[in-house]
């Protein structure tokens, strides 16, 4: 993995395909990760036909790597096949519940971060696409997802056609403590968020958008209260539906 | 990572130390993992003291691994370093909700898997204990975590003083749907897992068991319906008094 000092997300990538061969092979490799009870409780939908790009290109705000990767890969939280097996085995499962569905997400999102791993290895370039879980209803519907089955991450994969600048990260000290959680000061914050807030594409960002501060940004603009909270309640709309809360 | 393949998960630690520079240096690594915004919605507790892991032992039904592991870190969904950035700086922070927590969870298991494979691939053994979300509350306490921290990993780490067996992986085409989901027949079941059913350890473990099956050792035994209802509850109790649900 000496390629992590140096990934980036990837979202524009040449006409080259994915050969099955190699999607196999990492997907397969992928597997090895850790998974509760060895149960493997996610499902992977590959999406290659542009038809069905386009069907999921909604539910991701119409972000162009949906339609342009030759491969996107939505991983879901599936306990679905594991009850079927215990239904054809005589035996009653018990997983239509909450801790079941965090159960089945953990094992779907540990695997998925395996997968990238592998692939950006391998020299791909992918992007996570966190809106997987913002409109999941309509990804479910699209993919046809049955009961105790709901995406939780989409990568969309390709060969990388672009090679963009290394994104910053705070600093080891602002997300590590030690034996106890110790909560940040004002000054814990000045001095964990002032590189960030120094970079000159950031202080642009804040300008252009007649802020005062970046945080601002994300409150009123990337990320609001207003957006979560109906989010927020589709997502539980959507657990109920898929049955994993009653 | 050329180790994927070989992985297994380490539950005995020699005595060696795992020293403070090579932990950092991994840690600081996987946050090099993609983050929702550029957030990094995480924050890792370490725990090397013996008080400290006599402690969190309880939360994970006393597994050995947590008293005997030189270092255990406990993953946590973090909006708490968000939010007070925000308030810190004239903004308003929205991520008192679910699809918070949700993204949130998500930036730590992708972090979690990162550095877990840093540590495999460098000649650390692990192992990932699924026992975080069963009583969050008690580790909750025990790390002092505030409002908007929710623990949802925990790695037992150390040089490994075992070479347990591979253990089985379903077959690719049991997991993998090609554009949309394809659920499951009886005969499907009975070839996907055919091969885990047949092994001597499993075979044996239902024998000893008195079960008819295997599915029966996860449903009546090991992950029972009464158990994750009791712990769904517990889940969704302490994410309501960590300020994730209203």
């Amino acid at each position: 993995m000496k390629t992590i000092n140096t990934r980036r997300s990837i979202r524009k990538y040449s006409d080259k395909e994915v050969s099955e061969e190699l999607l196999s092979r990492l997907l397969t490799e992928a597997a090895r990760t850790q998974t509760m009870g060895n149960m493997q409780l996610y499902s992977v939908v590959i999406t290659r036909s542009d038809e069905m790009k386009a069907k999921l290109a909604p539910a991701h705000f119409n972000q162009p790597m949906v339609t342009q990767a030759p491969v996107v890969l939505t991983i879901c939280a599936d306990f679905n096949r594991a009850s079927t097996w215990c239904r054809c085995r005589k035996a009653e499962p018990g997983y239509d519940n909450f801790l079941s569905f965090i159960n089945a997400a953990s094992d779907a999102l540990l695997y998925t971060q395996t997968f990238c791993n592998l692939a950006e290895e391998e020299g791909l370039g992918l992007c996570y696409l966190g809106t997987t879980v913002y409109m999941p209803q309509m990804i479910i519907d699209v993919l046809g997802l049955p009961k105790l089955v709901m995406p939780v991450a989409t990568i969309t994969l390709g060969w990388p056609d672009e090679n963009p600048p290394l994104t910053d990260r705070l600093p080891l000290a602002s997300f590590v403590h030690s034996e106890t959680y110790h909560d940040y000061t004002p000054a814990d914050i000045d001095r964990y968020y002032a590189e960030k807030e120094a970079l000159e594409e950031n202080r642009e960002f804040v300008k252009i958008n007649n802020k005062e501060t970046l945080a601002q940004i994300f409150t009123d603009i990337r990320y609001t209260k207003k957006d979560n909270e109906a989010m927020s309640a589709g997502m539980m709309e959507a657990l109920k539906r898929q049955g994993f809360i009653g």
